[in-house]
């Protein structure tokens, strides 16, 4: 590998037109576990391709990586627009880079197709992160079902973890279901807020709240520190109606302003030790289990519903059916059967 | 039909050992569309059973009733244990008799299977309206599985609508996922709240609020009719922070006593509103039609998942292959494929 190749930003470099798949899997394999960051790009983009071919070798690298992967940590980190995303990742990103972490930046963004160049890959948006050689920073898969972003997500925190990075923060971009999809892909989700209103004016969703392990009231600069305080103990209020979380932690709720580096140390050293505390009960394996789990299920019932709305004689007969329920002249357990049947005879 | 038969309270006679598929499914129809309840009741029990002869001649029941149902008004109602949800549906039911209309009372529990005596079945509960004779009182339906019970409370209104009732009350016994199913099988979502405490204090769970229709403040006794003004002032304030609903209908916050019967009248009244407002813009029809195509979706849904669960290779398959996807030496997507694979290998 050229030194050159190891300094070119990736998610500049996966924008050229490449052809991933005429490099053998042992390569690709070889390279990314080396740490190499071009070949680790290219094969996000094998993740990423729609064509069988790049699929199929997509496959055949993460379960030559799979073995490998696991030993990152990983946050998720959502919020609002407008709360400060980005400057928050790059101030945790460069403290993390500081201690020599390898950190991998990666986001969940179901409605903007990477064609149109996500927020994420704009450099400007992270101009400092993705000038650090230590840090990966890869826009949201393109793609309008969230499950099928969200698994290429986790395939590519797969192949990042083999490639070296030991922390990998995961962005909500998305509003509503990504939350959802990247609390069941992190160990810790971090959610930040303004100070001053509450989580409903923020457009928070509810459960959002619920789900964090640690809350940060960010722009928490000069002329806003008491409101920022106010707000950081109102929420501490509030977190005590929540039931208690399985993994007996209690939600910690911080306060700082990722613009001028204040408060970081405290976020920092709360992260510390709640992977600490997941790590002390072995709770770490058992929530990564959990998620594999939920995934794996997840996966099974999509690609059912995929391969019975693919069926030829279930798509001819949907729209007349469809129609009866909507109209009531079938109920809609009558209606489903009436498909079933069509699919199930075909298939058995 | 004996007056005898019209006469036994239905909810005593279905706990008989009755042998229902004696009778003919064109009796039953016939039946049932003259207003006969003990019919009514035996047609439900075939509903409810498991066997597939039963399940057979309740299906062709519901497909000859089905024309006659849609005209019913179905009213949703929840709230926590303790906030006086059989009182009030005591209260309402005599109301809407007193108008003369026919008034069934419905509930899903999931969690209660009907052979330990589901709460609504005890004649001690509801014990004006049980003796009512223009009234039909039955237990929410056995079941583990919510869509299992779903499903047969949803043929169970087609039923009753056929029979003649007009009025629907559909009582949420068990908690969480049981209210979306309701909300997503009545017309109007009424929700009892106790004066005083919040939603969070008083168990409701976060998005119950947001999909209420209306209401209700109930216990508004003397010593605490202010508390419960305050209450339904709070609730008022706290509903213009949620986003309008789809129909253009405000929700109306109303405060009452069920055990006094004060309030009632203001009540009856926003429900008749609230219908007037769905009528005059066709909402009706088409929040019906919503509803019978979110249930169409959902039964095929569970019903792949369950074909695919009950396949023998599945089965054998299964329990080796999710223990790779939790040690984390299959990816979930590589997992659920493999399983998939075998699946459709033998179905295709």
């Amino acid at each position: 590998m050229s030194d050159s190749d190891r300094n070119i930003n990736p998610s500049l470099r996966s924008r050229k037109r490449i052809h991933p798949s005429s490099t053998s899997t042992e390569t690709y394999v070889e390279q990314i576990l080396a740490g190499n960051r071009t070949f680790l790009s290219r094969a996000i983009t094998l993740i990423e391709s729609q064509q069988p071919r790049h699929q199929e070798q997509a496959q055949a690298i993460l379960a030559a990586c799979l073995p490998h992967s696991g030993k990152g940590i990983r946050i998720g980190i959502t919020g609002s627009p407008g709360v400060g995303k980005s400057t928050f990742i790059e101030a945790l990103g460069q403290m993390l880079l500081q201690e020599g972490k390898q950190v991998g930046v990666l986001a969940i963004d179901p409605s903007s197709p990477m064609s149109k160049g996500s927020i994420l890959g704009d450099k400007t948006r992270m101009a400092k992160l993705s000038r650090e050689e230590k840090a990966f920073i890869r826009p949201s898969p393109a793609g309008t079902s969230l499950g099928g972003v969200a698994q290429k997500t986790r395939e590519t925190i797969i192949l990042c973890e083999a490639a070296g990075f030991d922390h990998i923060l995961l962005e909500t971009v998305g509003v509503g279901q990504s939350e959802v999809a990247v609390h069941a892909m992190t160990d810790l989700f971090l959610l930040l807020l303004l100070p001053g209103a509450g989580d409903e004016l923020q457009g928070i969703k509810r459960g959002i709240v619920e789900m964090a392990d640690l809350l940060v009231i960010n722009k928490a600069e000069a002329e806003r520190e008491q409101l920022a305080r106010d707000t950081q103990r109102a929420y501490r209020n509030a977190l005590h109606l929540y039931p208690p979380k399985d993994s007996g932690w209690t939600p910690q709720v911080a306060a700082g302003s990722a613009l001028n580096n204040t408060g970081m140390d405290k976020i920092r050293s709360l992260i510390h030790q709640y992977f600490e505390h997941l790590q002390k009960k072995d709770l770490l394996i058992r929530k990564r289990r959990e998620q594999a789990l939920f995934w794996f299920e997840e996966t099974i019932d999509q690609q059912l519903k995929l391969f019975f709305q693919r069926d030829q004689a279930v798509q001819e007969a949907m729209t007349k059916i469809r129609q009866q329920v909507a109209k009531e002249t079938l109920t809609p357990f009558q209606g489903a059967q009436k498909l079933l049947d069509i699919f199930l005879q075909k298939n058995t």
